[in-house]
């Protein structure tokens, strides 16, 4: 179950990664009970599906103290301070691992995905926020309390905005080149060019999106392409950050923003070969995440056959 | 020896980091050949005083390739893509060991100084520009290629003036917040505040240093101690970058700039308060180097006594 700042998506996961029984829910605006029953709906869902369930992953959109199976602390959903594994765990009657999602995610891209054969990478998940984890020294890194890889709160324009959610931080990278960020974007610049394809979009009433602006630029439109180009700049200053921290092989970008692909991350790759200290710079690889979005709900799993079956 | 950005600082060093005979020297402007006559010279100095060393450690502004021991580039010293390791065991017919200045204060400062006992640490050391180290579950952290560490080129000001130096970002975080910029931002105060104690230096012919500004901030003028106020909230927001991005227990400030001690440090633990993520931003302890500015030095020492000696 990967549970993000807007959805969750979950499906029944065998040894190999074969994915079925997808299950897909919204939850904009739910309050505590109503996640946690979303939640336990859509395991629910997928039981029935696969009553051969052994273990539940899941990646949740917080600080989690990994050991304790605790939600501390969350900027998009109100999962604060909540003993999240032991309160599923009770209800499933079955082992539960929970992880922060982009952890997750970084896990199934290093074991599987665009991040394997590699010791040291990142991976960032541009969603409703951003959310990020690394490997170091081929495992998983979570910091000293569980909350390390928050490269979406990483500050990169310090008399910036405020950042949107719980984060009392000011001009984070979250703010700059979110999913939401592309929505965000999307609809000034609709809104400076009526008669551009994205303007006319917005004129017929639509709500503009990350979505729409990344189906729009794939589509060849110009105002929609600039979009995601200056976004792929302002993602390219907070990859020289962690290039120039972090000294990774490889950073990979996944969540639903990666569909925007070379149209986002050719000018952030760009950035980084100009601004990024040099040898550093030239030899990390950015990369999209070879699970899509679905590289965080294939990570739980993972945690959930290793840490949580028996 | 721990060659910065400005000077070089070396001593001979027993098991237990007593200090002896120690050497100095400056080369500001110096080329390669000069520079490295000058490590040569110092070095020299050393042994005539204590003919019993038995290995001789470097810390230096590079970016080093440590197993290679090789300088890979360098910000500022005229150091680059040189195998400095062997080129100075040949010099000197002892065994070598070469790091990051930086790394070898994290080492230091871990070991023995201010974040000994802990498992995650930063040190962040303030001088000519910003150097930074890591220690990740307890070992020094290098990175994929060595070049890890570099936080004073995390971008705090993505459309920010260009960094001096080599370096070719903008914004970083070393442009606002390095011991030089102390230097800079009294200069713009003197010039604005001609009364002040400040004021009155700089019409009295001086160059405002970062020096001269940190003595007269702790003699009580206020014009001084605003110019560290206003550093310390910069170098707060690389500081919350940090802590969000590594949840480290604790992060070190050392270099020649922590002589302004809390008139910096307070400003910077407010803005990680206020500003990191909650639960990470109110556990990490930010605390000056327990070894001022030697922590480099002895971290150099200690990398010669164990890797380095036979």
């Amino acid at each position: 179950m990967d549970a993000g700042g807007t959805k969750l998506l979950g499906a029944a996961v065998d040894g190999d990664l074969m994915v079925r029984h997808r299950v897909h829910r919204f939850w904009r605006g739910a309050d505590r009970q109503e996640t946690l029953g979303i939640i336990q709906d859509a395991v629910e869902e997928v039981r029935s599906a696969a009553p051969d369930v052994e273990a539940v992953g899941f990646g949740i959109p917080s600080l989690v103290d990994f050991a304790q199976g605790r939600s501390v602390w969350s900027n998009h959903l109100p999962i604060h301070d909540l003993p999240f594994r032991d309160l599923m765990s009770e209800r499933f009657d079955l082992p539960v691992v929970v992880d922060n999602d982009a952890n997750a995610a970084a896990l199934a891209e290093h074991r599987h995905g665009a991040a394997k054969g590699s010791e040291h990478a990142v991976l960032l998940a541009l969603g409703t926020g951003i959310g990020g984890g690394m490997v170091i020294n081929g495992k998983l890194y979570r910091g000293a309390n569980g909350f390390a890889g928050e490269f979406g709160h990483m500050v990169v324009d310090h008399d910036g905005a405020e950042c949107p959610g719980e984060c009392p931080g000011r001009g984070c990278l979250e703010v700059l080149a979110s999913g939401a960020a592309f929505g965000r974007a999307g609809q000034i610049a609709a809104s400076k060019a009526p008669d551009s394809v994205l303007g006319r979009r917005l004129a017929d009433g639509h709500e503009i999106t990350g979505g729409i602006v990344t189906e729009l630029a794939h589509a060849g439109d110009e105002e929609a392409r600039s979009v995601l180009a200056e976004i792929g700049c302002r993602l390219g200053s907070g990859l020289v950050s962690i290039v120039n921290s972090l000294d990774p092989e490889v950073i990979v970008i996944g969540g639903g923003a990666v569909a925007a692909g070379d149209l986002l991350l050719d000018n952030a790759r760009e950035v980084v070969a100009d601004r990024a200290l040099p040898p550093a710079g030239e030899r990390v690889r950015i990369v999209p995440a070879a699970f899509g979005d679905e590289s965080g709900m294939l990570g739980a799993a993972l945690l959930a056959l290793e840490e949580g079956a028996a």
